[in-house]
């Protein structure tokens, strides 16, 4: 880890992480864009203090009642905080800011620091007829920080809880306050020799609260596991009460409610402080490079390795297309050092012994599978860049360029299968608007039973981009679900995947989380209109 | 795997297991027991015929009702049917058998062949105003077979529905019948290269819906995973109808509502399929024996390997008092190879490159954590006795023993006060009704951040034993709650446990699995009174 990645960044509305590291497309990109006719320049977005935002509804008794628990001080209602928690990061979330459009605003701010503030703030809500939607890292994509608006709302904005609030060298756990951005988190455990190891693209800005109710998935999936997979215990703040969640590691007591909690994302109440596994900063860490001839190849490679008991840290595959843009290292992105086939990370972390053993496994299964070792380099330079990728997208916009991206997961036996059907809904959807697109995708989390596939999408910004994409994200949902896979691995459910994802789930787990919500906030005062409806 | 643990066995009542199988006390076991004071044996059981049952609610239409979803032949009112599914084989189980006590006898056996048949079967007990509680293995030692009897309960019986209903062997999962036992499940599999590894001890009766609503941990749990690890999707029928479960292998499309139903014990409907995750049968299997000091050290060693990259497929310490009595291999009970200290069993399974790049990692640290290699003797020992531990009950019974098993889990750095507090309170508790006991502890499932613990107790057995394991059963609740670790780790809640698992996961969890049950079984029909009050 360099110094770098130990420092959060707030997000600023409109453009993504710190600006010191904008991007600029190099000329290999422009003219790739040339290709797609992406000539011309997108129009220059609406100013930010020109956005248009509902009037606030906040006034009188529930604006002193919500400034008595936080006080004063951490209350705003002014036009840059409401604009600060307006939406998140999705291509329609920026586009909907650079044309001005601030209808999702919430009436208010409240920043708590403490878990009795946000037992009040949330009371205060009951008590006054609001609804409740917390805020952390911002960087939702799903449209998961825009509820319902029908009545007036409080952006519970969680960054004041940050800090280390416990840690268990002996057990490896450490408990984190929710709003704590996972460069403060992984900064405070080096003090004490540990981290967490989880490296989802939105690393810089996210929280550890965030991360636990939309089942974040980090980089370094292979060997850490999912955000999911690391939490141990939660408090939450429901309506009804605090929950603590979480006595053993595992246990047979009855359902493991942890994972009522975890991907909730806010509906069943506030998360306050989360306890994670930790592991000791790893003394070695190698990437190398694995070249495969196709992606068929690679992906059979990939399974073979999810499927053994011996695993790398990090496992990545670009397909074809992804490896010619080269966007797995976006800072040379165009200019691809590998030549056709399919670029492959691996990523192996741990003390000497263990990296040894396992990369003597690796390497040589590995071979025997199809690849070829491109050595340390492809590798090193993807973890320098590894979260470069999202920073890319602004200068594309500007550019005049759609560009997005979307994930799924299935079974391996389903994976190609999936990955045509989406990559030919999109591409046919885009291509029925006059649009040629380009369709990338890579494998980043695996599975023994399946895998994640995540998309890349550019093409021409016509007119109105925000129809235009939502026409192609439609088609792509549906082929998701034709296809019988998840709608979402990663980013969530939100309010943009919420209709499909009813579709998913189906009758009798709906009507279980109906009854779950009923009784833990029987007002809908938290999130209303996100994950349910 | 041998042949005969391909061999699913009918537990019949009162005794554990196979008849051929039954086993005799070693006179060295014998001469143990004089220490203790047991030297009277048991009174003669209360022959099966001779067991009183209540009388038997059900009549005329409801029984039609019944009759006419599964056909008259697959209903049954008698004595010996219903006796079969009167509890399961705890240790109170076994001696209110003993002592003639049927008074939880369900009022009829029904016995479903299809999904619609069970579909069927619940709505006819919903019509009748029945409850209705699920039978598979009949293995359960907490009470989960032994509902409210404020109704008249037809007892499900699940063994007609079995088989390998689907195989998907690139994504390694298969798909089984609810009702099929564990070692028909894996010959099923061997036939097609594939195995599960799911060893609980009560494999032989055991079936995969039972591990999967009982959230069973089986022998080989650091390799392979506890069965809720390992299932992927489930079908179960609810009151309110069919859920599917589990559309990829892990999504972030909402809470994980797999682990709604894993855990749940009957009370949420009846699970009617399993889809788990399988891997090739291994070509290499190595068990290896290891010695350590003590405890301390042996649990620190256990630690340290829970929490490195590379694992065994099956890690067991005994502590000095159970390797002391040789109870990793219970047909030499008595008769213990390793002179003090404690033995850990270490198996490695898969191919021979993983296994040799693990065995070469595992051994070294294993040297360097304090441990003296013992070679294969022991741990093979171990293997092939690795299901005959609870036939040793029975024997010890019948001599006048009182013999039980209780365990729990929690995280490491709680794990030595647990152990001690858990021992005292049990060895109190016996100690103050006049009779010592010996209390003997393993740990045989671990996690990065915990591992469980399992106790077995010996003592004499006064004339009122149910009573007298009681009083040590409570304190031992007592002593688990006040230590914060959780009230099972794999033999699950039943009734047994219910009130103490109500303290452990507090009222907002409770409040939300009240409404969870409330939606899908509104009428209260399945299990009534097991997992929830």
């Amino acid at each position: 880890m360099t110094e770098t990645a130990l420092t959060p960044v707030t997000f600023t509305p409109g453009r993504w992480g710190s600006p010191e590291s904008s991007m600029h497309l190099s000329d290999s990109v422009r003219g790739a864009l040339g290709f797609l006719g992406i000539t011309e320049p997108a129009p220059t977005p609406v100013p930010l203090d020109a956005v248009e935002l509902p009037v606030c509804r906040l006034e009188g008794a529930a604006l002193d009642a919500l400034r008595a628990t936080v006080g004063p001080e951490h209350v705003a209602t002014d036009h840059d905080a409401r604009l600060a928690r307006l939406r998140g990061f999705s291509t329609p979330d920026l586009l909907r800011l650079r044309a001005g459009d601030g209808a999702d605003a919430p009436d208010a701010v409240v920043a708590p620091a403490t878990h009795d503030e946000v037992l009040a703030v949330l009371a205060a809500c009951r008590a006054n007829g609001l609804a409740l939607s917390p805020f952390a890292g911002g960087t939702s994509v799903t449209g998961g920080l825009a509820p319902d608006r029908g009545r007036p709302t409080v952006s519970l904005d969680l960054r004041r809880m940050t800090g280390l609030l416990a840690l268990d060298p002996v057990s490896q756990t450490a408990t984190l306050a929710a709003g704590t951005r996972l460069p403060e988190a992984e900064r405070l455990l080096a003090a004490e020799g540990f981290e967490i190891g989880h490296f989802p693209q939105s690393y810089e800005g996210a929280t550890v609260g965030g991360c636990a109710v939309t089942r974040s998935a980090g980089q370094s999936s292979a060997g850490y596991g999912r955000f999911d997979d690391m939490v141990v215990a939660l408090t939450v703040v429901t309506p009804i009460g605090t929950a603590t969640v979480g006595t053993a590691p595992k246990s047979a007591a009855g359902p493991d409610l942890r994972q009522l909690f975890l991907g909730s994302e806010g509906a069943f109440g506030v998360v306050t402080s989360v306890t994670v596994r930790v592991h000791p900063v790893p003394a070695v860490r190698r990437f190398t490079g694995w070249h495969f001839p196709d992606f068929a190849t690679g992906a059979a490679a990939m399974r073979a390795l999810a499927q053994a008991n011996i695993r790398p840290t990090v496992l990545r595959l670009s397909d074809e297309a992804e490896t010619g843009l080269n966007l797995a290292n976006p800072s040379s992105a165009g200019a691809s050092a590998v030549t056709g086939g399919c670029l492959m990370v691996v990523g192996v972390e741990g003390d000497e012994l263990d990296v040894d053993c396992r990369e003597r496994y690796l390497t040589a299964r590995l071979a025997e599978l199809g690849g070829t070792d491109l050595g340390t380099a492809p590798g090193e330079a993807w973890r320098a860049g590894r979260f470069r990728g999202p920073y890319l997208r602004d200068p594309l916009l500007d550019a005049g360029a759609l560009v997005e991206t979307l994930e799924t997961v299935t079974w391996w036996s389903n994976l190609e299968r999936l990955k045509g059907s989406v990559t030919a809904a999109v591409t046919d959807a885009l291509g029925a608007q006059g649009t040629p697109a380009v369709v990338m995708c890579h494998i980043s989390h695996v599975y023994p039973t399946g895998a994640s596939l995540y998309f890349t999408v550019i093409a021409k910004a016509l007119d109105d981009p925000l129809g235009q994409w939502m026409r192609a994200k439609q088609a792509a949902n549906a082929a998701i679900r034709a296809a019988g896979a998840s709608i979402t691995h990663h980013h969530a459910v939100g309010t943009d995947h919420r209709a499909t994802y009813l579709e998913e789930i189906g009758d009798v787990q709906l009507t279980a989380l109906r009854a779950v919500k009923a009784a833990l906030d029987p007002e809908n005062v938290c999130n209303p209109g996100i994950l349910l409806p």
